[in-house]
């Protein structure tokens, strides 16, 4: 504690017994850690200082951002060193030339979107929670809603500075558009969970905004029809920014906890489709192909959104895990299937939530044949949900990699998924993720316990 | 060699004395290197097979593909084994619906873009040889015309089958959209020219054409007029496919060699812009944007170019190499920089050429900062080219370093930019390079020598 507060100060560092708990208890599952300290750096250099510090105690770390991950991933579980990055938050220059912008990684996704929008850029990448901190989603590979058209937080990523455990600071990437020079590290950082390297300055590609979108909202009988749909749109001219897929059932949820009306009533399943663009008219010629494929594929109804009628339906779609957090504790599922798979998948996934009795409710970016799911608790006593679930865990991810699917598409492995990426894995694949790890952290002091 | 007749049958099988010069000659340099044997497997079996003779006989392997490539990265230089790929040249299955198309290594660029339009679909990646294999293009994760818009191999490859030299067999990346499960290996094969991992099956993500495109040659009176024109367009709504600029004198070699004239006939250096997309309308209001902002930018004249005169022109643009080589032998460079130091780069490379006289014609994909340039010989005697080509070099690639560029933007380091390239680098990378190497080949038995 002494070194620790020599090198961040007595005001930046949280003694054991002063750690909030939001810190120590995992908010998917509840379970309780202890942690040997809360620091809050400023600079790489004291990120530096930390890591020289954590070998010579022989502590191991955590990196975090805002706690905002749902696989329990920051959660401390052998008194590891946290260490919080929300106040290493400042934008630190903004290139108009080379449309690259650099952060520090505590900066939140919600500043980033501001502070580029004002600017007349984008940064498109949209995760759920816009208090994430741009290191969290960077070490997660998030993605949100707009990835079927522009793609998921790798592909933002220019370049990063990383501390490795040995207390050297690594580059990765590059501000150029190319680059073939070299293996790709910065990819390997990305999406590794904070078990590689600390990440300690981030350089994002944005781009030009669209001009104007669109939201059309279209129901359907049943859920198969929705998936024909999404493959005749991806195969069409019609270059979705948005497609969400959704249940009436699951939606239910979500009105009844923001006391708000879909506002189509027909169907039982829905599919809510973006498209934007710089010409009204183009838009109008893309939206309107999307909505006569729905119709040759089961669509029994749509509706052009409004502007202001969209606002209600986006917060609907985004309020599902809430609406259903309301009534009961859920595992929030993240699977990823190829884009044939959905039907069979989501079909699968209900299957099993009625044999185990356990309600599950489907939902998710159905352009990228991602699929969130909320299997709810309800009454059940501890045990039995944990008994319960983990059965039904097995058999899911068990059929998910039969699917040629996996078990996280953008909130990562983490502590809570990690039993079950190890069963279904590659093996090989498996033995040369350890190989990577040992080159870059060779103690297993980072973020031990976690991803494998 | 008798093992290696076993594996792969005698046909397949070429001894030393018999290897024919292409293999043995680099394309460049003119350098003369020796192999052990030249195969042609068929299958990932028979690859895994000479990976465990190459372990037992202690041989160390090159894989190849066309010998397309303009490093050196192919060349054998210390009795090396042979691995061609032109016979695992077959497209193994083509899933509209998830928009894969599986194929082995072999199959080349030209076969692929083939077979995908005929099915309606397109692979964007376009590199200047289409008699790449694909495997080539993915070992140096190829970029071409269409970078600025669609991106490189990178962004088109979903998955790889890996040969190790342990003989296992290590699958990398998922035909899903989105990943968040585990370390991206993938991306680390895709660029490692062969240090890595020998490929040995690649699915491809293939997207829905254009409907319609436009080219539009632009002329200017200077060059530095050409890259504010380039960065005003990239923050524009113009979303250009390809940005191409050259000179005037770098044309003329072009125009020479094909007997054809650039229809623009004012102006020093010029920007050939194409736009695609769906609405014919909305395209035209594309061009005109940049045409607009290119005369705000100093440009003095400029041509929609019908479809034969766009055909006309792309062919001069493509073959500024070649006009080059009918006069003298050259060093082909692939540099690339931050998007707003193209000018001051470009500018420098031809004052560096005027200091060493070594005339040195740039053009390049200015869209994405990637500057080639082929410094000439001309006359001059091997000791005398090598010696200035040297020097020139060493200063060039220090100045690339200092504006945050790199070496190499699509090509790869392969042996010619090797001594360049770990001049520059970060020392920190370039000692984890070397440490990813040791987990994947511990006996630098893969393409050793190139790259590090």
């Amino acid at each position: 504690m002494k070194r620790l507060i020599e090198i961040c100060g007595k005001e930046r560092v949280t003694a054991p017994e002063l750690i909030p708990q939001e810190y120590l208890v995992d908010s998917v599952t509840g379970r309780q850690g202890e942690a040997y300290a809360l620091v809050f750096p400023l600079s790489t250099e004291e990120v530096v200082e930390l890591v020289v510090y954590a070998q010579l105690a022989d502590l191991s770390i955590i990196p975090r951002g805002a706690g905002t991950g749902l696989t329990g991933a920051t959660l401390p579980v052998s008194s590891e060193l946290l260490i919080d990055f929300s106040l290493m938050n400042q934008i630190l220059g903004f290139d108009k030339e080379t449309l690259t912008l650099k952060v520090q990684p505590g900066v939140t996704l919600a500043d980033i979107q501001a502070y580029v929008s004002q600017e007349g850029y984008f940064y498109p990448p949209d995760p759920g929670s816009k208090d994430a901190t741009i290191g969290g989603t960077v070490a997660t590979n998030a993605g949100g809603m707009r990835a079927v058209k522009y793609g998921v937080t790798r592909d933002y990523v220019r370049a990063l500075e990383v501390v490795l455990l040995s207390g050297e600071v690594l580059p990765v990437g590059s501000i150029t558009e190319k680059n073939s020079s070299g293996y790709d590290l910065k990819d390997l950082f990305i999406g590794s969970e904070g078990t590689l390297g600390i990440i300690t300055e981030i350089q994002l590609k944005v781009i030009v905004p669209p001009v104007t979108s669109q939201s059309v909202l279209i129901a359907f009988d049943q859920l198969a029809d929705v998936s024909k749909t999404v493959l005749a749109i991806l195969s069409s001219h019609v270059e979705p920014t948005a497609l969400e897929l959704f249940e009436k059932e699951g939606m239910a949820y979500s009105e009844k906890d923001l006391g708000l009306k879909l506002p189509l009533d027909s169907g039982a399943a829905y599919l809510l489709l973006t498209v934007d663009g710089q010409d009204p008219k183009e838009i109008i010629a893309r939206y309107q192909t999307a909505i006569r494929l729905a119709e040759t594929h089961g669509g029994i109804d749509s509706l052009v959104l409004t502007a202001e009628t969209a606002v209600q339906v986006w917060q609907l779609r985004g309020n599902i895990v809430a609406g259903i957090e309301a009534v009961s504790q859920q595992e929030p599922l993240d699977v990823v299937v190829p884009l044939n798979r959905m039907t069979e998948t989501i079909d699968f996934m209900k299957a099993l939530g009625q044999r185990y009795h356990l309600p599950t409710v489907c939902f998710g970016h159905a352009g990228d044949g991602n699929i969130h799911g909320c299997i709810m608790r309800q009454h059940l006593s501890a045990a039995e949900w944990e008994k319960r679930l983990s059965q039904l865990l097995s058999e899911l991810y068990h059929f998910i990699s039969d699917q040629q699917g996996l078990p996280s598409a953008e909130h990562g492995i983490g502590l809570l998924k990690k039993e079950y990426f190890l069963k279904e894995a590659n093996p090989v694949y498996v033995k040369y993720l350890r190989q990577v790890k040992q080159v870059f952290d060779p103690d297993n002091r980072l973020n031990p316990t976690k991803l494998f």
